[in-house]
Formats: C-alpha cells, structure tokens, sequence
C-alpha cells in the first residue's frame, strides 16, 4: 500500500485537522464524537442540512459544508458508517430552530444509524434517502439501489433552498424531487485500497473494468473487458435514461465525477463522449459539473450522473454557494 | 494501460472539446493551431497573460483562463511543448493592446518555443520565466529549475495584477517577485502512464518513492523507502525553506498539490503535517489552497509550495478569479 499517511489509525483525524485548519474561515471540526459544522453554525431560522457516510469519497460530504449547502457533515472511518452519537452532536451544533434534514445515502448502515439519529433527536426532523445509483438494485451494503454521486446535486440545491428560508417540509420534498429526477452510473478500471485493509479491495485484470460499481468497489452489473469512452459512456447514459425517461428537449445537468485516480484530462473526455449521447437524445445540456467529488479513495474511473432540471432547480444550483469543494457566485 | 479514452492520437482534442462545452461560458477552444482563450478576449486596454506547455498536467494551465487570471492557454501534446504558431495564434486572439506576458515554465522545449514566439509577436511582449522547485538544479528536459505548482500562483498573482489594469513592465516586475518568492517540492508514489506510450514512465518498486521527482516524472534528489507523511513534508519544507529562507512571522501560502491519483484525503493529511512544520519555524499561514491543481497524468503523490506573501501578494491572491478550476470572489 503506498499511501501518505502516518499511521493507519490517526488517517481520519490528521486528514480532518488539516481540512479543518485549510479551511478555518469556512469550517470547525470537533472529535468525540466526530462531526465537521460551518464556522458560522447554528444559522437561526433556517433548517440545518445534516449529511454524512463513511469516510474516503472526499470531498463529499465534509467539503460541500459552508453556506447555501451542508451544515455540518458527520464522516465515519473509511468506508464506514457514522454513528447516532456524531449525528446528533452535530444537530445540536447547527440547529437553528427551524428543524433538521437528514440526507443520506442508501447504504443500509448509514440508514440505521441515521434513523437512530432521528429517534435521538429532540427537535423537529426530515430525512431525504438518496439512491441514485441506475446500476443495481440490492448489493454489498445496501438493499435497494445506491446513493452516490448524485448526493451533492440534492445537497446543493436542497442547501440553497434552506438559505433561502424555506420550511423543512418543503425542503424534505425537494429533496426526494431531485433525488427522482437524478441517476448515476459508474466504471472501475482499478480497486480502491483502504488503509486499514493496506491490500486492494477487489482485483480486476490488466484488461478488466467492472461497470456499474459502486464507491466502496462492490459489484456492478458485470464485469468486462475494457472499452473505449464512447462505448462506456454510451452504456451508462443508456441506463440513466432508461430510469430516468428524460422527454427530448428536456433541461439536463450532467456531472462527469471521477472516483479519486482519474486526471481531469480523461474526465473531460468522458464528459466530451457523454455529452455527444445526450445531444443525440435530443437532452438539453444546461448545467455541466466535471471534477472529482465522490471519490472512492485512488479508485481509477468514473461516474456519470444526470438530473432532470426545470426553471426551479437550475436557479437553485445557480445560487450562491460557498464550501471547501464548490464555491459559486460569493 | 487503463484509461478512459478513445484513440490514442485523439486523447487531446477530445478533452479539449469536452473542456471547451463544459466552460462555455467561460472559454473557446481553436485547433489547428491549438489554443483555449477566454470567452470575453481580448479584453481592451489589458495586459494579456498567455501561458501553457506540455497536456497532462490539467487543470494547469487551460483550467486557469478566464476572469483575473490567464487570457490565453496553448497546450501542446502530452508532456510535449506548445509550438510557437499555438502562441502566436493565441497572442492575436486575445491582444488587447496593452502587451502580451508569456509565462513560462522552465523547461528547455517550453523556453525555446516561447522565445520563438515571442520573437514573431509584433506588438509589446515579455516572458517571466517560471522556476519555483528547488529540489534540483539540472534535469531531464531542463537546464536549471524546473517550474511545477507555484506557476499557478504566479498565474494567480499577476493575472489580478493585469485586472486591475496593471502595465506590462509592471506584471513582469511582479511575476519574477512572485516566482522568487516561490518553492515547491515533489514526491511520487508510482509513476504516471503516457497514452502515446502505454506503460509507466518509469517504475518504482512497491516499498518505494521518488523524492523530489518532476511533474514528468523526472528524477529527484534520490529513490527512498516509502516514508510516514510526517518525514516526507518535513524533507520537503525543510529543502523549501532552504531556498526561501522565509525570516520568522513571514506570512505564506501554503499549496498541497496533489499530482491526479493522490485521493484529497490524503493530501488534507498532508497539509496538517506541513502546516505543524510551517508554525515550527514561526511562519503565519496567512493562505491555504489544498487540491490537485498541476498534477502528472495519472502519478500518485503531491508537491508542496510556500510562497512568501505581503499585503500587496495577500491582496492580489484574494482578489476575483473566475476560471474552470480557479474561482473566487464572484
């Protein structure tokens, strides 16, 4: 395992310390429990968004915590889930009175934690579950489908609607919008490794990519000799939109993430071979995102994920937001 | 050689068109010669900042065109100089009569091209010459220093400069202040692949790692053990500090710069154990930017720069950027 870390244990809490000291204007973190809050939390009046999940997909969630976003992201150890107890300290950090959203991947662990969590908590409370991911239902981790790269397209615009004061239902209900308007997919050419484990999670041959995997390395629909990006891309916007039965003429935001081994080079690429599929679907690119948000530690690959945009939802991804990971427009 | 691509020989074009639609707003990209300009050039009255060099170090420097930074970017192949009709063409596309500034990143390839350029543009012109990375002096493509991540930050600094109206002699002057004022240091856990070749360009065993290695994967000062992130930063500070001899309570940037398949967490972890070894030496770490910004291709590993700041530096760092990969302030 070639990683630069100290020591295997203290990985989280010295990667959390200097997120926290890189971003002091933006961010506090606090230990035992763990939980990371804006600077400027509780902000009274408004609901405070809640996110969290095991740790190694950096910069979700910790980095979209900041104004017209999260406010407060509980990270577990590395692919692990948090437990109640970060949670809750978390939402007696940020809340403002006016209620708690939870929003959180579908991964079994974390939505027992985070139930847990909403039982524990004396105040109002929402819970918005994401699960975005068209390759499979039911895998390692999870009944149902996955919550992955599409998780910061419902954190961004669900964030900037609580800025802007609305209620926690509604906030709620735009959540579970966005997450029915959006679907993802990715590809694996290599593992991950987690620290602690120090040996690759899963083993693909020197020609293999796994499609449709997840961002711990579980399982996707098969596993298969590498192909070209347009072949790739082809596949996983032909999924999507087989979930997601985009009309043609229909306003789309389309966000290439790479899982943490991927240079931005072969991720515009993809982005060049997906965006030709959407044209050719007669899709609406009005809002592009490519960088690497949900990673899967030094996972090399991809994923692409659409969201089924209107008027309401491009002027709240417009809006104003200010995190470690994504700042616009302040 | 696992990558998401197409052909080989298309790998540039096709990124480069998918950069191109994902930043409409923001930038154009020509062929044939091949430059990437901002969307509003050439903007009257300003001086034009034109930089690039060899692909595969994205977003350096295409990622850095737009509002209070680069007018004009002009890549070339992968790890292959720009060729000086790139430069001339972007020089003509993006002339607002006020000069043109090439800067330049010190390689033999690069400075050549420029000069040849420089010596073909009719207007008033000037280069600062990019050498921040001080861990040797003579390498495999270069005579003298290499120029590597504390480019951006020149990029950064004068690109404001010339926002704000700044004359040519003036963005020179200060470019070399900012480039002397500057010093980076590299290390590589694994090697990066080069699409046209197919295999690592070179190869570390798996107890491993390259200190002071290129942006290329040029040899550093030598090929260690792979050691905890603590002596790591404190070999890579300790050489940049030898350069810079920053007096106590000087105030600086601090830039962990991850080379493409280093996960963010682990360079957060770096940035703690530099950021304790800076406050050691009695630095103030008046700014902070953590991410991979000029990276290697696919190379596991970061660099570390530290550019000693004043007001007038702290004062250009913060002012508006609005780039791909650069954005602040609006």
């Amino acid at each position: 395992m070639k990683k630069l870390i100290n020591a295997v244990e203290n990985v989280l809490r010295e990667s959390l310390d200097g997120f926290a000291a890189a971003h002091a204007d933006l961010v506090r973190v606090a230990h035992d429990p763990t939980y990371v809050a804006r600077a400027d939390a509780p902000v009274r009046g408004k609901v405070a968004l809640i996110s969290g999940g095991g740790s190694g997909h950096e910069p979700l969630h910790a980095g979209f915590v900041g104004h017209g976003m999260l406010h407060a992201a509980c990270p577990g150890e590395v692919f692990t889930s948090p437990t109640p107890d970060q949670m809750v300290a978390a939402a007696g950090a940020v809340d403002g009175g006016a209620g708690i959203l939870l929003i959180v991947k579908n991964y079994s662990g974390d939505v027992m934690n985070f139930e847990m969590a909403a039982e524990m908590l004396p105040g109002a409370q929402a819970t918005v579950l994401v699960n975005d991911d068209v390759a499979v239902e039911d895998s390692t981790y999870t009944t149902g489908r996955r919550g992955v790269a599409g998780t910061m397209v419902v954190e961004k615009i669900v964030g900037a609607a609580a800025e802007a004061g609305a209620e926690l239902a509604a906030c709620q209900a735009l959540g579970e919008r966005v997450n029915q308007a959006t679907g993802s997919m990715g590809v694996a050419l290599t593992s991950c490794t987690v620290p602690a484990a120090g040996t690759p999670t899963f083993t693909l041959g020197a020609d293999e990519m796994e499609m449709g995997v997840g961002i711990h390395g579980e399982p996707g629909r098969r596993r298969v000799r590498l192909a070209q990006a347009d072949a790739i891309a082809e596949e996983m916007i032909g999924a999507i939109c087989q979930s997601l039965a985009p009309a043609r003429g229909t306003p789309v935001l389309l966000h290439v993430n790479g899982f943490g081994g991927t240079p931005l080079m072969e991720l515009y690429l993809m982005y060049h071979a997906a965006a030709k599929l959407c044209a050719a679907r007669g899709l609406e690119i009005a809002r592009s995102l490519v960088g690497s948000y949900t990673t899967s530690l030094d996972m090399a690959g991809c994923s692409l994920t659409l969201t089924r945009l209107d008027d309401e939802l491009i002027s709240l991804w417009d809006a104003p937001v200010h995190t470690p990971a994504l700042r616009w427009g302040r």
